[in-house]
């Protein structure tokens, strides 16, 4: 019932239908991951250089234009992947169909982390603009963010139509207000002649080194994250599908690139600096807009953007996911349908694998940040290099230009890549390419398993054993193990007359001589099923049970294993459980599990007897 | 095996012997609760009437004189209970006899209480004594009792041998060293003239009251604790047993009186005040021998005995516990004899709760003894009460004389117990006078659910119930749930054959559509059994199926519920279960669990097959 109120009544399986979106709701369920970057975009740029002071601060500008120079690449060759693939090219599908398996399940390897880090990073740094506004809320930075990351994933349980709308309010929200917040900053520093070439002098910590650039340009090209959302998700678009989602595309990377260089331009131009902890975009607004109603306004809704960009992991991960199960790279569950007709399993795990990082790197977007460029330029650079093959292969109008694209993509991409890889390593780049190549090794062994799974379970097996098997058709051996007589055993005696003419009954004398009486009673009752006691002179009932199982089937003639009928009491409450032995149980789980050999194990018959109170 | 190295072998039930003790190894296995519970009673005196200064600190020896005529007293009514009692006379016997159930019941929940408490006294008071040697110790109070309780578990689950010898040797070095100490200082006293009449003067934070007095009188009561153990354990010793043991419990009682007047009477006349954190045994053991080997001797032995005084509660405590489970009060488990012919759950349980009380109470003794002399003196007096009446019954040889010896005891731990409760109340005691009734009404639970089991179970239903059945004896319906076709059902579809000429298959559609395909293949393998293909619109496997059961069976003319045959397949490694459907698992648990009405149930057939790697 908790359940319904939360996630809603199921959904028929026939009610799943295509939900096509225009291009002003796709940009909404698309972009906010790529226009929420800018956020802590920015934020790494100004860390990354406030420590070589002044001059290092004086960079940011042309950092932010190079990084913008790369998404103007990148949303190139992303676009030309629209074209290439209509049915959506996520980078697994572009890079597993033109450079083969490994490098597919490394693009989606990364794309998994990816996701995961994205919704990590999207969470923590939306409280730290709400923080930034409220500073109180700086130390329930975790709280915050798991009670953000569980609003989330109760959305997307709820499933897609919802996510959709719920969508819309906070990205135009987002864009109107920053968009409005930035030329009103221009247009205030032209009219006031505030724009300043000359800096306050600001200590420096460490020289300004080419290095330090290099570190600067990296963290900054988290900027370009979300930006291969679209491509994905081609069909999703209204028709005509290619052109539609192109277009959405290059206004999408027009608004990124807007946002971006507008901001770090002012941040630079109008000299801001942050005070306390608060975040660069928050030290901005505050310059331009004051203290009063806008600049919370425009905390509240980079806080919204970056919660619902979280969102983009929520359709993406699953989704992915499913793909990969039904590839049989990852457990088949992640393709089922939930109660809502979407990917449950995948939505949990996703959620789950967030808040352990959210609470490992206690709710610090600044600590998880070097963790996620690398993944994300690693399934740039194979999902480019992919379609520069594929241009290649397929050679359709025009190849020569669109491969030309796809390559200096894939180069700048490529190099983004070594770049981040190698200035975040120590700071926890190594983690992500550690745990690539790990998850790629997992989905083959997962593979591996289903592989060997259905070779066992083949058909083509089937006639030439079972032709034997009827032959050998004689009637079922039962052995009935018994612990005190009682009228549960009664209704096991019944079922296994019903099936069996040849039944043993088995008492397992724990205490001594206990077994002289239950044989005169059990004479009394059912003369006509004989009795074996089976000492045990160190009180296991499984082990002398079991003895006499195979000491049976080797003395029978039927060349089968005898089935087990256990007699098992159910007690009305679960905790009356403890009062009871769980012999029945403790010999189901030892028959089933006891690996003799493979293939088929001996029959278990559990007749339940329901107890009142 | 790592179990069998800890615990050692299983032994055969047939090995259980008597294992009689003398006089020599029963004092040492009876007394160590007794003996070391003048550790933390002096401790507790001192703490209470320190706050009133040097005139609080004038009446400890006093005080310990009065608790010292208690004791007296305790000892002649527990001496009589051996007479009376010579099968063993615990506290929850004796009450139960004489003065009914639920009196004897209290007296087994203050017991079992009382016993869970002096384990964790004990060995957080034996980490106070080598921690006041060792003060670096007094960091690591609760790993270190944790430690000392790991080394009593484990022993005890050895078994009974292994305790008596591993228990002489400290209750004897304790015996020795204490005793020559206790000598050694009086006799230099007096040839030094040490002993002051006058004290140094304390400042008082509290002024002397009647309340404090009568705090530190019940403070110093936790010295009796442990004194009815031998009137619980007679069997044990040898022949004659009631002669054996009364006299040992009397050598006993005067051990513990010499102890504790000793101690108590040189550390109030040699001026004895501890410094820092130390003990008031340790300050006394200074200032006698110094710092040298002599006082680290007797602190080490002070830790041992009372390590090895928590080593009683395990012997009782297991053993009570199995009493009580006999009588229906406790789970039957508890009857149980382990490998090694010990309680191992009652060993187990005692364990857990000791630690926990451990961990919330910090390790820390002195917080933990004003909850536990109320438990001790509710079973004193109760046992005492209940011995007046059984004298009062028999009317054996001076049976006036006994039961005023009983009265008087009675009486006085009465008296004891209203003021113990009255006094610590705030500080713990009404936790122990809440738990106890609790307890109790838990018994009575746990008695209801076995008196209606074994009501519902009775074989005295059998034979018309029976009658009934094997005139409508009629094939047992078999129902087969299908998920896909392999090599599986193969071994399914034989057994059902074997067991039945009436098989039903089910495939639950969960793709729409996709049982045409299945049908198809069906009937190529099995054209013999008819397939049922039940939609499932919201995707879930359990209730169409338990919907189809219920609609089948109701159609059906047998009057009985159709057999579910499950094929299961069984991974090789644990984890692989994650890769697989759950779907066998789960519509067991929900056939099993599933409550219609009460008696027997849904039969259930387990086929399964294991899988390679």
């Amino acid at each position: 019932m908790i359940k319904h109120f939360f996630i809603g009544s199921p959904i028929p399986t026939l009610e799943q239908k295509e939900n096509r979106l225009n291009k002003v709701r796709a940009l909404a369920a698309f972009s906010p991951d790529a226009l929420s970057s800018i956020a802590y975009a920015n934020q790494e740029i100004f860390l990354a250089l406030v420590v070589a002071g002044s001059s290092g601060l004086s960079l940011s500008f042309p950092i932010g234009l190079a990084i913008t120079g790369l998404l103007v690449l990148v949303a190139l060759s992303y676009f030309q992947t629209i074209q290439g693939y209509p049915s959506g090219g996520g980078s697994y599908i572009v890079a597993r169909e033109n450079l083969g398996i490994t490098p597919g399940l490394a693009a989606a390897a990364s794309l998994l982390v990816d996701y995961t880090l994205t919704a990590a990073v999207s969470l923590t740094a939306g409280v730290a603009a709400i923080a930034s506004s409220f500073p109180i809320l700086w130390e329930y930075q975790t709280p915050l963010a798991l009670f953000f990351l569980l609003v989330i994933t109760i959305i997307n349980l709820r499933g897609i139509r919802e996510t959709g709308t719920a969508m819309a309010v906070p990205v135009y929200l987002f864009l109107v207000t920053y968009l409005l917040m930035l030329a009103y900053g221009v247009i205030q520093a032209l009219l006031t002649d505030g724009f300043v070439t000359e800096f306050n002098t600001l200590p420096a910590s460490k020289p300004l080194s080419t290095l330090l650039i290099l570190e600067a340009f990296s963290a900054g090209c988290t900027a370009l994250t979300g930006i291969e959302a679209i491509s994905n998700g081609v069909p999703v678009f209204e028709k005509p599908e290619v052109k539609n989602a192109g277009k959405t595309l290059l206004i999408m990377a027009f608004l990124m690139a807007l946002l971006f260089v507008g901001s770090i331009g002012l941040t630079q131009f109008l000299n801001v600096l942050p005070e306390g902890q608060e975040t660069i975009l928050s030290a901005l607004a505050h310059r331009i807009l004051g203290n009063g109603f806008g600049y919370i306004l425009i905390q509240i809704s980079s806080t919204l953007i970056l919660v619902v960009a979280a969102n983009t992991s929520f359709a993406g991960f699953p989704r992915l996911a499913a793909i990969l199960a039904s590839d049989g790279f990852l457990p088949k569950p992640l393709t089922q349908l939930g109660d809502r007709l979407v990917y449950s399993y995948g939505i949990v795990t996703l959620s789950a694998l967030t808040g352990l990082l959210i609470i490992l790197f206690k709710g610090d977007s600044h600590a998880l940040v070097p963790l996620f460029a690398v993944g994300v330029f690693v399934s740039f650079t194979l999902s480019q290099s992919g379609m520069v093959l594929h241009w290649w292969k397929t050679r359709g109008k025009n190849w020569k230009l669109k491969l030309t694209v796809n390559g200096i993509g894939a180069i700048a991409t490529g190099c983004a890549t070594l770049v981040i890889g190698s200035t975040k390593f120590l700071k926890g780049a190594w983690i992500s390419i550690l745990l690539i190549p790990l998850i790629v090794h997992m989905f083959y062994k997962v593979r591996d398993h289903y592989q060997s799974t259905a070779a066992q379970l083949s058909l083509s097996r089937i006639n030439q054993k079972r032709k034997k098997e009827i032959q050998s058709f004689s009637s079922l051996r039962v052995v009935l193990p018994i612990s005190s007589l009682h009228i549960g055993i009664v209704e096991a005696v019944k079922i296994a007359k019903q099936i069996s003419d040849n039944i043993q009954a088995v008492y397992i004398e724990i205490e001594p001589d206990s077994g002289i009486e239950v044989k005169e009673k059990w004479e009394k009752y059912f003369q006509e099923i004989p009795l074996v006691i089976l000492p045990s002179p160190y009180r296991s009932i499984i082990s002398p049970l079991l003895d006499y199982l195979d000491k049976y089937d080797r003395e029978s003639a039927d060349n089968q294993l005898a089935a087990v009928i256990l007699p098992e009491l159910i007690p009305a409450k679960r905790w009356h459980q403890i009062l009871h032995n769980q012999s029945a149980r403790l010999i189901k789980s030892s028959l089933l599990y006891r690996r003799r050999n493979l293939g088929f194990q001996r029959v278990i018959i559990d007749v339940p007897y329901h107890l009142n109170e």
